[in-house]
């Protein structure tokens, strides 16, 4: 089969490579209806040191299952599901509490050495606890949508969850990306009155209107919470949704956080410490999150996108084969376009 | 009137001041009955650079009100109050989401150019939202404990609320100094099934015990995240009370707490930044805290305090008249005393 292999940053290629397969009796096989690229994607595009083994990629999918192991009970071949970004058995103490992210057998796509999505098939550990069977055909025209419940509009709903979005209430969301725009969408969906997009490109912009953003702020650093604050009686807002990950975003969403506030950062810290940590502090701000269960939050996020109450899978503004995988991660590294869509 | 000041590091002086007097219409005068030494008061004790501008320390107490101001309404001369660390107007938009400590009106005792408490009277802004009129005589044998709901109680209590303690959850304290002894306190009325206590000092950790802990882990980094999972099922724990403030203890309760758990921090970070960002982000470990709005926290905490349910006032191993007061500082400075009650 046909799969992404990165060999390092900017060396995308599409290879062929044996056929995914069923390994473990909790397996399944999916063959890709639609994968995408993601934001964090771009992290090793641009980093990855030059390597003769490659790195499949891609953790975004919505597939059908083609082939079962002999333990898997739920799943079955010819179901169209989603595939969350992380797998998870479902079952463990943390399954349990909703954090599929940490399950004790679970793990990631699209990481170095593991499976990826961006390919004609995925094998699928734990199928089970991992996939949600889909109520649609293929072809259905939500397919965009739901396709972000394998990551983007899960984590802007798990970033608007930890900042403790709720009625009533100020929000911001540092970030223009596919996950920053779904943000807005979380942000919205749970009854915030103000959401401030923070951000600088116009076509993103756009939609984080049309998404429910009330005010833009194009500033950065200082210039940026001077400006956040004008908008919200000078105190700052209740909840910062932050969608990019660089410290300066961090420095940016506690500082805009008003005392008492709570900060939900879903993009993968490129620092390893935090900074603004004394701001933080002083101001009782509070700091969580993390990779999103996403798969947790399906059940909730899955009605609103059948129904046509949010419509995420407007973050995709591009659909390239497989072929054109590779044009794909430049378009987006160049900000061409802000998530690609990838119909193997 | 006598008071306490500070010149330098570990150059503390009792001299004589003007008197304490109503300054703002919203003042009161508090003669103090009895103080203590924190020790958040040892960082300046070792750090503060000579000065021959001294700098008044003290920022708990019980005491007289002596005067009040025009405005003051609900406090008068004769009561028996309790002193926060922090003053706050008691009806802002933070004070009455109970964050005191960011009132838009507040401030600190005992900072550079403030009004401080280890004296024999103290200036007390913002009276009627500050104080708390206490129930009982000045001579009860509950004031000890009476006095830890000006800080250390409270703060405790603040560190276990914020980390999300509630019934049947496994509990860090990282800390074994008066505030991280009432986090004990706090979390086991919070209905914590199990409470670890990393701490060293065998004074402490017998206190610590009476309090409520259930584990004792000695060890410090590595080791100590060690010990604590194989004490929790190898997970970590759901809460952890950071009650130091160095980087050690921070990376340390990061490292203990359990995916998707919680680090209530109190201890006034010394760093600018906060180590282990990522394991932190990667567990979905929030972390939150800063400086406790004590004040809030009276209302719940003083009547198990009046039936005896709880006994903070246990921290308070040395009592000193106002002269003494640097002999306590250095007994805090050497770990000869936990907790040092003034007076005056």
């Amino acid at each position: 089969m046909r799969a992404t292999i990165m060999y390092g940053a900017g060396d995308v290629r599409i290879e062929n490579i044996p056929d995914a397969r069923v390994i473990e009796p909790t397996d399944a096989v999916m063959v890709v209806s639609r994968a995408c690229i993601c934001g964090s994607d771009l992290w090793p595009y641009n980093q990855r040191e030059p390597s003769d083994t490659g790195r499949r990629l891609g953790h975004e999918a919505i597939g059908l299952v083609e082939a079962v192991g002999n333990e898997v009970r739920t799943i079955k071949r010819g179901d169209l599901v989603v595939m969350p970004f992380a797998y998870s058995d479902g079952t463990c103490t943390f399954c349990g509490h909703g954090l599929h992210t940490s399950c004790v057998h679970g793990g990631f796509f699209g990481i170095e050495g593991g499976e990826g999505a961006q390919a004609e098939a995925v094998r699928i550990p734990q199928a089970d606890g991992t996939l949600f069977k889909l109520p649609v055909d293929k072809d259905d025209t939500l397919m965009p949508s739901l396709l972000t419940l394998a990551d983007v509009m899960g984590t802007g709903h798990h970033a608007a969850i930890v900042a403790k979005v709720g009625p009533r209430m100020k929000v911001a969301v540092v970030g223009d990306g596919a996950v920053g725009l779904c943000g807005v969408i979380a942000a919205r969906r749970l009854g915030a009155e103000q959401i401030i997009i923070l951000g600088r490109h116009p076509d993103r912009i756009a939609l984080a209107k049309q998404f429910g953003a009330s005010d833009v702020v194009s500033e950065r650093g200082e210039a940026a919470i001077e400006r956040v604050r004008k908008l919200t009686d000078g105190f700052g807002v209740h909840s910062v949704l932050e969608c990019v990950g660089l410290d300066e975003a961090m420095r940016t969403a506690i500082g805009i956080a008003r005392p008492g506030g709570a900060v939900g950062r879903v993009g993968v810290p490129q620092g390893e410490t935090m900074p603004a940590s004394l701001p933080a502090f002083y101001n009782n701000v509070t700091v969580g999150g993390g990779p999103a269960p996403v798969r947790a939050y399906i059940d909730e996020l899955l009605p609103d996108i059948m129904e046509g109450k949010i419509q995420p899978g407007k973050v995709f503004d591009r659909t390239v084969g497989l072929d054109d995988v590779p044009d794909g991660y430049r378009a987006m590294d160049k900000r061409e376009a802000i998530k690609v869509m990838v119909e193997p």
